[in-house]
Parts: C-alpha cells; structure tokens; sequence
C-alpha cells in the first residue's frame, strides 16, 4: 500500500456555533494541541498530501494549519452547502490526482493513522468507496451502515431508516475513502435534491453502487476515535479519552505513577522509562524528561527540558526554555524560565531564574531572583559553577558571578563578582533596644481612637 | 401557581452524630455553601415566607440562617419527637396561613427550586397532601408509595411492607407539601401510636385519606436532588453531585475546560463564557470570571473579580477582595488581597501585594512584597499607572508610589516616591578577591572534626 | 488461635521485569510505603515470626525488609526455580519449626491481617493446606479451585481445566498456609516433572490430599486483596484501591473531606476528627493532623506535626520536621522544614523557615527567609515569642530574635536582636526626580537600533 499515493481532505470550515466560544471550533486544544493540529499529525503519519477547507475568514485556522502542517494547501469554501460541497472547494488538488482520497474532519482529533491506513485498504482492493464505521453504544441520530457481507449496501440516516435497519449498530463515523479513479466524477454527481438543499459526501456511496462500483465499510477499532466535538462537554470527553491514552502509553514505557490519573499530559511530552511522576502534574507542549527523573507534585512543565535524576518539585514551575541538567534540583516555589541548569546545581526554595545561566553545582539560595528585566530589555545572569547564592540576594542583570563565588545572603548584586570571591550589598544592621516595647503601646493606643 | 402563597418549613434541627464531628451537620459545606445555605437558596428561589426550626442551643445554625435567608423566621423544637412535631415547632408561622405549605429537609442540599414547584402543583390542584417520590437504585430501607394513578394511596415502611409492596420502586424522598387549608389540622391529628413514640410526618397521607382529602405524588426529575447527608461520605457524595452539575453548567455556557473534573467550584462562581480554566483550579465563594479571561492551573480564587482577558496563574492566589482589571497578568506564586490591579498591569513572579492598587500598565518585579502590616496596623500601598518596581523591593505601607515612576531592584521603599522619579534603597556593593576559596578551605574544615 | 505460632515466609525474589523500571519491582511505593513494606505490616499485624526471600544481589530489597520488619530473617534464592522452590530457600526458618506456615507474596500489598488471620483457622482445625480464594470479575488466566464443601480438591490451572472447571468462579490468589507439622514433608516432595522445569507450590494441594491429610479453602473478604504488582499500570492500580481504602476510613472517623478522591494519603497518615481537607493535598509518610485543623488546597505535608486549630494553606508546604503548635497559619506560598511553629504564630506568605523555632504569637512577614545554609553547614534560627519580622527579611543563622523584638521590613538580619529591640538593617532611600522618564526615553531608542 505504502506504493500508492493519497491526498487527505481535512474539512475544517464548520462554525461550532455549538461551543458558544469566540475561538473558532478547531482551535480549541486537548493535551497542548489544537484539534486541526491533532489530525494533521494523524494524517501526517499516514503519509501524502494535503488539503484543508476552511471557512470564510478563517485566518487564525489558516495561519494554525500553517504551522502544523507547512505543506498542506489551504482552500476557503465560501459558502456552506454540505460536505460533498466543502471537499469539493479542494477541487484543485483533486485535480492533481492520487490514487487514494481521504476526507477526515478537523474537530474528530483522535483518529489514528492505523485507522487511516485502513480506510485506504478496501481502495487498494478495488473498492470506489470506503466508509468508515463504528459500534457506538447509542445508535440513535447516527446513519446505520447497510452491508451486505464486505460490502456496503447504502448509509441509512436514521429518519429514511426501516424498524430492520434501526436495529443495525454499525454506524456511519463520517470519514470516508474515495478511490483516486473515480472520485471527482463521484462527486460531481452528488446533487442537493434534499430537504435542506446540501450537498452530501454519503451520497456516494449511492452513486458508486449505481454506477456499478464496490463500497466497503472498516471497522474503527476504536469507538472513541471518531468522536468529535461540537460543545466544550464533547471537548472535555475527547480530552479525557486522550490524557488516558497517553497516560497508558507512559505506564507501558515504565513510568511510575502513583495516580495517573491526576497526571495531565501534552501529545508531545517525551518521558523516559524510570521516570517517577506524583500526584497533580501538568506538563503543556514541549517537554522531555529523562531517566530517572523524579517530577514530584504540583509541578507545572511547558517547553523544559529535564536532565537524568534531576528532581523538580514540589511546585516547581518550568517555563519555556528551561533546561535542567543531570541531578539539578529545583522546587518548592521555584519558577526557571529560559535559563540552563547546569548538572548537580541547586534552586530549591521561593526563587525566579530566567534568562540565565547556573552552572554545575551552584547553590541557589532560598529567595534568591535573578532580575532579568529593566521595563524595557530583558538581560542575562550567568552564575558559575559551585558559586554560592546567598538566601534573598538579587542578581540584577547583566552580571556575571565567577565559578565558586560567594554572595552573602540579602545581597543587591549590581556588580560582576570574580571567581572566587565575596560579594556582599545589604545594609548595616542598627538596633535599638526597647524601642519594639515602646513601639507596640503607642501603636496600640492608636488603634483605639 | 404565582398567585398561591406558600410557606416553606424547613427542619433543620438533626444532630447529625454520624458526621462525628463538633460542627453542626448542617453548617457542613459543599461548593462554597453550607448544606442549609444550599436549601434555603433553593427555596428562596421559589419564593414565598420561610421558617426553620432548629435544635435547642443552635446558636451558630440560627446565625446562618439569618446570614442566608434574613426574613426567615426561626423555631427552636425543644425535645426531638419526630418530624410532624419538628413541623409543628413553627406553628406560629403555620397559623399565619399559606395556600400551599412546603416541609423539607436542611440536609438535603441538592433539592432544586423546580421541584418544590412541582411539589406544590397538585395542591393547586386540590390535594391535601403532596409527596415527592423518587426511584433510588436500591429502595432498602425506604419507605414505599402505594398509589393508585395519580393518587397516593399509602407510604408503606419497609417493615411494615407486604412483598408486592416492596417490589415498588417509587420511594418516599421526605419532602412533602401540604394545603395550607388542611395542614394544622393533619398535622395536629398524627399521634405517637409508634414504637418510637414519634410523632410522623408521612402519617399525614392516612389521615388525609380517612378525611376524605386527596394525596398526591410528585416524581423528582433526577433522584439525586433527594440525596441527604448523614455522614462525611454522603458530604461528599453530594458534594461531587453539585460540582458536576455546576461544571455542566460552565460547559453549556461555552466556558472550555480540558478537565472539567479537575475544577472545584462554589454555588455562586459566576463566570463567563470565551474563559478558560486549566487542570486544577479551585474557587472559593464570591468569584466573577469575565469573557476572555483564562485560570492557568493550580490556582486558587476566594471573593475575586477577575476581568476581560486578564491570565491568572498558574499557581496565583487571590484573596478576598482581589480585583483584576481588563489583561491583568498575575501569576506563578503571587498572592493578591484586597487590592485593586489596574488594565494591563503585571505581577508575574513570587510576589505578595495586599491592601493596594497597582496602576495601569505597572510593572511589578519578581519578588516585590507590599509590607502591608507594621504589627498593629494595615496600611495601603499605592503604585501608580506604568510604575516599575524593580525586582525583590519591599514597598512599606502605607507608600505612594507616583505614575511612572521606578524603584531599583532590591530596594526597601520607605518614603513616596515621585511620579517619574527613580528610588533606590540598597546597600552598597563591596567585594573581597578570593575570600571564597580561602573560606571554603576553614569551613570544610570545621565540618570535619 | 492466639496460642499458635506462625512463621510467615515473605517472597520476594521476582524480578519484576514488566514494570520496565530498574528499581526493584517490590520497591514501588504505593501511599508513601513500599509493596514489600505493605505486606510486612500485614504480617506483622498478624503476628510471629517472618522470613523473607529475595533474589541474589538484591541489597536494597534486603535493606528495606530490615528498615520495615527489623527481625526479619532474609533469606537469598540463588536460582529462580518456582515457587516451592522459593520457600525452601528459607528452610533454615521453616526447621525452626511453627504451628503455621503462611506464605505471601511481595507484590500483593493490598492483603489484610484479617485475612491473613482467616487463612490460618483452618490449619489450627487440622487442615495441613489452607490456600486463598478469590472471585474475580474475569476468571480468564487464573488456576480454579475445585472444592468438595469446605475441602479444596485440586488447584486446576486454566489449560489444564475442563469445561466445567472452567465454569469455576472461584480462582487461586497464590497465597497459601500450610500446617506447620507438614509443611516441609509436603515442600520437599514437589518436584519440577512440568513443562517449564519449576518447582509449583500449588502442587502442595494434591501431594497433601495424595497422603490423606485435608486441604481447605479460605475467600478473601475482598477480590481487591489479592491484587499483584506486575506492571506499572498494576501499580496504579494497587494505589488507587488502596487510597480509597484510607479515605473511606477517613471519612468514617470523622475527617471532612469536601472532595475525597483528591486527597492522596499515606499509610501512615494519621488524622484527628473534625479535621477539614480542602481539594488537592497530598500527604506523604510521617504526617499527623491534630483536632479541628484545617488543610487547605494544594497543601503538601511529609514528616510533620499539625497541632489543634492550625491552618495550612493553600500551598503550604511542609517538610520532615516542620512541627506546627495550636492554632498556627502557615500558608500562600510558605516552605516549614525542621522547625517548630509554636502556638499562635503566623507565617502566610512567600517564606521558607527552616532549622528554626518561631516562638508562640510571632509574625513572620511575606518574603521572610531563614537563611540556614551557608555553603558547607546549616545553621538554627531562633525567632522569641511574639517577636514581629518585617517583610522580606533575611535571617542570617545562626541569630536569635528576643522575645518581642521588632525587624524592620527588608533587613538583612545578621546579628542577635535582644527582646523588644528593635533591628533595621537595610539601605537608605535615594530619590532622583525625573530619572525615570529620561531613562524610559533612552531605553526605548535603544530598543529599537
């Protein structure tokens, strides 16, 4: 099959009226991806070219499906006549030709590429039509799939169905193989001789039947993949069924996790065997983490890279660009923000370090804020290896603390500090005795007025 | 229906023992509100006069009472003999007259303002005697209702239950209506004829039946609205009940939630829809959410207003009286208490302001503490529109802080600063060439003895 | 059956290759113990004496057998030949002699004393085998127990089973007593004559009923028991029934838990009635709650002490040794290791006390840091009662604060400040009118080159 070429329609143009929202349907995300995003990854490993249909204006999918998928051509159906109507704004691209058509949907985002490549099977077989079908657990408002041993006899809409028919469980999932053959020839055919007047890509199935063509049917293995989304209830299920998916493939890796349910993933983070993950982490887009790695709760990861046996957290914050390297430490109310940390260093108490660099062994004290930003330039700190932080300090940025320095704890550091020495900018310690004493009865008598 | 006037009795005297805890069960809360909190909510919704009658000595449940419902009128039942002498604690209001009388439940906190509409429809109708029945999975231990069409012939205890009988599935859920032209004198009628000497509500059917009187049976729409508590699972239970039906309620009104389980809510989260609420959000009582705005993970909300497009965490922490204006960034450890943040201004990292404004377009560094409290006294903090404060400053109340204005990193901020004027309240900078190394060597030393 | 001795043979040797992990299997930890840990608080609970085997060359299983079951007697199979095998690798105990012999598994963690205590009343009723039965919802995989009344027949492994036998409900969990006065007779006579070359412990049933002595059988109380560890979504699993187990315990005694199934609890976790736990807090091991505290959301506590009345949270994050006296706040953002909190004193924002006594009615402000560590030792920090810490202090340690003395705001605390003193140690305030708007003009043309 790998021989024969496809073209995959990717129809993104429906409103989502339903999801009450201002951000067009396809562009809510589950697991730190966008819905359009996760079908163009699935038809991405199936392979071939593609093409999306997007509404009117629809810029910001357009700009998304860019993004995502650099090579598909983008096509506007300007007006909603029904889907046959919307493959067909894809008109130019059927036109180049592929021995295999897919039409998949934008808001149907856990499709597997298994499943694509077995909608293409029965074309490779010889089949003009293949249909894809599920058992869900409610038939009811789906068109029943009408078969004929591996033949699929007509797609029923539940209205024009028979008592017989009703009964049928395997349904219609709306994605849809087209031989290259026969497609475009199929689809002009299809009219709008129904009551709302649109365009239906299942009359297909009809029309190559007539013209004497075989329809097949395949099976999804999975009901949950052809789940789609018209109301944010619908996004928070497929969202659901995604996190256990991905939780699963990490439990089978060998990642520990005491409740992984309480585990939320992106479709991207990378997490190596040994790694123990604890209760109420949340890792957005673009995080890997390595063996051994221990990522401890209440932590939140977004574009960080985690180093072998590093420990992050309890409530560590790693932001984009941050890089921990082998056996850092970072927690307890720590946020890293672009910024590299070298093997073995420490930041384990209440701290900011962004734009910066700490090198290996370093120790970070508790407090400590790297100030990376003057209200108009972001600058960098570069804190050398086995330097030492004082609790409280402030790096003000750009300075540069030499490998093995010192700065005593409550420092304003302004100045570079040369390896191996001390620097210290805090006050002069002045104490009065008794003042405190008197202090508390006059201010206490000014409370009472 | 309007036109009927109606009183609500609500028993709320129950000891509650099986909760085991010092607390009054009905002072326990679920979403933000205690449980009688929740049952006077749903009954002023459906309007009309309101008596609760309480145990002997519930001082803190009368004063939530008041809190909750300030017209309520409240009755103290003396000795516990049972429900129909719990009812009849409020005969003062009883005599008072009503078209329709309502008798429910303080611990049945999910009871909706529809059903006990429903409740009092065949009391329009001319019954005597209105019942609210309910299908429970498992009837064990329920009493049963005996009907004949609409009419309710009998509630039959278990106990007393021939087996047809207890094949019924319609129980009784407690809460019962009754015409307030026949109520005192049903009520007067039952008698303690028991084994526990107790005088029963449910004895009202009978009698109205020998009177000649119609009973009626009301089904609840969703048996969960009956459930009651009497123990810290049940608490629970009804607490998971509520946060679903208020997370659909989010969702239906275009609120996007990955993880909707994930978001605990109060009764009165009002929040808008285009907003967007991360994994592991938790709101307290008394929270607005306006269009646009997004709840980042692992934050926390009490008596905030949050504004259009304002980010909040992760991990923000606002307090009582937090106000954030339109695009308001405050996050990744910050904590906000009665402060007013103004358009656009920022607040990213580890800092605490309370008991201030923060003008428009200000820039609050990492670190920044408002030192709010001299040990006696709260005082305010005012930073001015587009302000810098630099990273790690400690603003010391009560402080103005002019527009525009910028403070150096580190500083300690005791006295105004002028609007676009720089203050600067560090120490000086010294530093010793290689003192580090040489202490290093005497404290490696001493570590080792 | 208190007069019976028993020796309980612990195995412990499996390898565990399906978890993927390079920990040991039985090194896992599910709520803060690990499964060998488990088991050997079952058996201890049970009572006698404990032998356990492990694989060769596993030290650390050895080393937590030691730390969790201190009289243990371990024993090392060289070569993993079975599970009869198994057990004769501690022969050397099995000599010593006991009334009953029981034999559990590592990675069952879930088993009870009860039920280990049920499997034992057989053999004091002359039983010479007693092996443990268990109804799974699927019986597919498991070896099925023929019974004859109370008499077990045969184990009858799946591939070996008839249809009828196959029909059996009733399934082997693996654990198994043997009377002590037969145990070795019947172990030495079990040989390897099977396909795989192992020595099956479960031929004990026929070689007993072989030599006319009785085999019976004991069903666990509860299927989720007898659950095994063998991979890590087993492990999640495991951890989840065992949560459940000690919230429902939680709940019963009187702990209010507004959302249960977010609390994720240690074995060892001990909490007083009338205690309150907000949404998400974790206890890890060694964490005890006093009377009337309340936990507050995203709370993480390991190796502490709440006292009566305290408050904790949100975010407060305790550490092994952080002791918290009547009535103490500690929260927003606030690190307590190694220190005793005494009563009445606050700590609520954005600080790290560590190796530290903050005396009774003391006020740490927001942004307090005890600076402990200087690089190469730790050092204490003791705060007197009601003593006031400015905000965003540094406490240099070691330092001692008097009773009543007064920090101001921002100091850097280096020496010791005597009771009802008063200690300021910070830079003074320079002002330069109009700096700012210069500075912002310079800047922005640098932005832009």
């Amino acid at each position: 099959m790998t021989a024969r070429s496809c073209l995959t329609v990717v129809l993104a143009a429906g409103e989502g009226t339903r999801m009450r929202a201002s951000r067009p349907k396809v562009l809510h995300a589950v697991a730190g991806r966008t819905l359009v995003g996760h079908v163009l990854a699935a038809v991405q490993a199936t392979g071939g070219r593609i093409a999306v249909v997007v509404g009117p204006g629809a810029d910001a999918v357009t700009a998304e499906v860019k993004r995502a998928a650099p090579d598909a051509a983008v096509f506007v159906q300007a007006e909603r006549r029904g889907t046959a109507h919307a493959v067909l704004a894809a008109r130019a691209a059927l036109e180049q030709g592929a021995d295999d058509i897919l039409v998949v949907f934008a808001d149907t985002p856990l499709i597997r590429p298994e499943t694509l490549a077995a909608l293409r099977a029965p074309l490779a077989a010889g089949a003009a039509v293949s249909v894809l079908g599920f058992r869900p657990a409610d038939p009811t408002g789906y068109g029943r799939l009408v078969t004929d041993g591996a033949d699929l006899v007509a797609i029923r809409e539940e209205k024009d169905a028979s008592p017989d028919e009703r009964a049928i469980r395997l349904c219609n999932a709306g994605l849809m193989g087209l031989s290259g053959a026969h497609a475009l020839a199929l689809l002009d055919r299809i009219d709008a001789a129904n009551a709302k007047g649109e365009f239906y890509l299942t009359d297909a199935v009809a029309l190559a039947r007539k013209a004497g063509l075989r329809a097949a049917v395949t099976e999804a293995a999975d009901d949950s993949e052809v789940l789609g989304v018209n109301t944010q209830g619908q996004l928070a299920e497929v969202g659901a069924v995604l996190q256990q998916r991905l939780r699963a493939a990490l439990l089978d890796a060998g990642v520990t996790m005491a409740a992984p349910e309480t585990v939320h993933l992106s479709a991207d983070t990378a997490i190596a065997r040994d790694v123990t993950i604890e209760p109420y982490v949340v890792f957005g887009p673009g995080v890997t983490v390595a063996e051994g790695a221990v990522i401890r709760s209440f932590s939140h990861l977004e574009g960080a890279r985690v180093g072998p046996g590093a420990i992050v957290g309890p409530y560590a914050r790693l932001r984009p660009g941050a890089v921990l390297e082998n056996d850092v430490h970072v927690g307890n109310f720590v946020e890293i923000k672009a910024a590299t940390v070298e093997a073995g260093a420490k930041a384990n108490h209440l701290s900011y370090i962004g734009d910066a660099r700490v090198g290996a062994k370093a120790n970070i004290g508790a407090g400590t804020i790297t100030c990376n930003y003057d209200g108009v330039l972001k600058h960098r700190t570069d804190i050398g290896a086995g330097a030492f932080i004082g609790s409280n300090s402030s790096l003000v940025a750009p300075v540069k603390i030499g490998d093995g320095a010192y700065v005593g704890s409550g420092s304003v550091i302004t100045a570079d500090v040369p390896a191996d020495g001390l620097a210290v900018a805090r006050g002069q310690q002045t104490v009065k005795p008794g003042w405190a004493a008197r202090w508390r009865a006059v201010a206490a008598a000014r409370k009472k007025p």
